[in-house]
Order: structure tokens, then sequence, then C-alpha cells
């Protein structure tokens, strides 16, 4: 795969919405254990960065709080899961300490394609044109491929661990 | 005042909001302390049903948590603090255990009437149209006029515990 497909498609498909799409080289269930394991979530999500995973109820109703430690400070989010359908959907608002109150609510699904790897589509839906506006000029998108390449390690991990191959 | 400008003024200004307008018979500063101390709060946010207040950390960035204890089981209710300006504004999140993760944005304003009352105005802002409307659907309206005849009561404790009439 080149640099050029791993970067994710971000759109905006209504006025309050991000979409992501991001194909990952595993499969649905690999991919969901990797969203959804704390000690894997640890290893991608602060893109190299010390990750705290201080909740983390994946189950309807259930917290999640993760502080991420860099270069220029403590990062806390947080969130709770609205919905959780393994191994395809989870529906979850995602806040952070920097902006308090501000929710976003993410809607994950993963889709199983043909050739053995997954499609991950993600859609934020924010409360204002503004709050959607500012994540986008954040430098969201280069986060999320830090993100993404991260989990991309870890889902080779799993691979190698298990003793199979990425389409098992 | 009679039983009918008791009522709270509930009404729609934008599509997914829901705007409450309440006069009290009480100071802005009395008011915001109903508003913001705990040990008031327990005595009528439950509309006579014990409260449990497990957070309230009135400041920006800051949670709440109350468990609502009544006859047809146990409720809690929970968000964070955008922005505290006393004794002005208040602007939270709120959601209720039973739909986890639907986020509504709660925008309180207290405005002082030039002979001594005190009028709230709180703007709930929903993610969808649907949420708001289950909102209205729920009975909101019946229950929030019981909480604030509940606060009404608190506020005329306030007064005779300090002493002083209603518009000092």
């Amino acid at each position: 795969m080149t640099p050029e497909t791993m970067k994710a498609r971000v759109t905006t498909p209504a006025e309050r919405e991000i979409r992501i799409e991001r194909i990952f080289n595993a499969s649905r269930e690999r991919v969901w254990k990797a969203l959804t394991d704390p000690a894997l979530v640890a290893q991608w999500w602060g893109r190299g960065n010390k990750l705290v995973i201080e909740r983390m109820e994946v189950q309807r109703g259930g917290h999640w709080r993760y502080v991420e430690h860099s270069s220029d400070g403590v990062h806390g989010f947080e969130g709770r899961y609205r919905e959780v359908t393994p191994p395809e959907r989870i529906v979850m608002t995602f806040e952070w300490d920097g902006m308090p109150g501000h929710v976003v609510i993410e809607t994950m699904t993963l889709e199983p394609l043909a050739d053995g790897r997954t499609k991950l589509v993600n859609t934020s839906l924010f409360h204002t044109v503004e709050e959607r506006d500012g994540m986008l000029q954040s430098g969201m998108a280069d986060g999320l491929d830090q993100s993404y390449a991260a989990l991309d390690q870890v889902l080779a991990r799993l691979d190698s661990h298990a003793g199979q191959g990425a389409h098992a």
C-alpha cells in the first residue's frame, strides 16, 4: 500500500458532520479487538505518545477517559458509549478537556471487504457548524493519519502473534 | 402570584432547541445560590424525590452527577460545565442514564428584573430534531414546573433564614 492510499478519506457530507473512511489490512474481528481492548488502544491512540486509559467501559452507558502525555502537555479526552454492537458498530460521545462541554457524537462502523480487509467509517456529528469547522482546522486529519498508521502496526503485530496471515 | 403565572414558558425558537423562561421571586444572587449550592439543589431538583449529588464541581470543565430515587426507580443524570459566570450564566451538558450519549447543551442565564425578581432563561440545544421532540414529549414541562415550584420554596426559606425580604 502506498503512502497515498494510507491517508484517511475525510469529507463533510452535511453541515455539522465530518465523515472519515479508512481501510485496514486485517479482518473485522481484529480491527474490533484493536479498537476495544484497552491494552491495544494504549498502543496506537496516542500516536506514539504515552496514553493513560483511566476508564474504558465498552458497553452501553459506560464511560471512557484517556489522558495523552505529549511534548506540549497533558491532554484529557472522555466520553460515553451510546451503543456497542460487536464487531460492527460503536456510537459514543467525544469531548476534549480543552473545550469541556463541547460534545461530538461519533458513529463508527466496520465493514468486512471481500478481500479480507476492513473498511472503517466514522461519522462525527457536532452541535454547531462552528465546532465542526474548528475540528477540521485543528490538524485533525494529520493526527488521525498518525493514529491510524500506529493502528496498522498494532494490527500487523496481532497477526504475527496469532501466527496467522492478515486475511485469516 | 397565581398558579397560571407559575408555569414555566416553554417555546421552540429553532428546530433543535427548547427555550424555557421562568421568573423567581428572589434576587439574582439568591437564585444563583440555590442553583449552585449542592445542599440547596438537593432540596428542589428531585421534585420531592430523594436526590443524591455524587459530583457537582461548578467550574469550567467540572463534572456533575445527580441520582434521583423516585417511585419508578433510580435515575442518574450527569454532565459537565462548559462555562460558569457567577451570578449570571452557566453553560453545561445534560445527559440521562436512560439515553446514554444523547447530550443536550443547556445555556442558563439569570436576569435581574427592576422589581427585584429574577428571570431565568434556559436554552437546550440538541444534536437532532428527534431528540428535541422526544424531550418535549417526555412530560418535561410538568417535571420542570414541579422542580421550579420546589425551587420557589427553597428561595422562600433562604429569605426567611436570612431574615430579609424577598427583594433584598
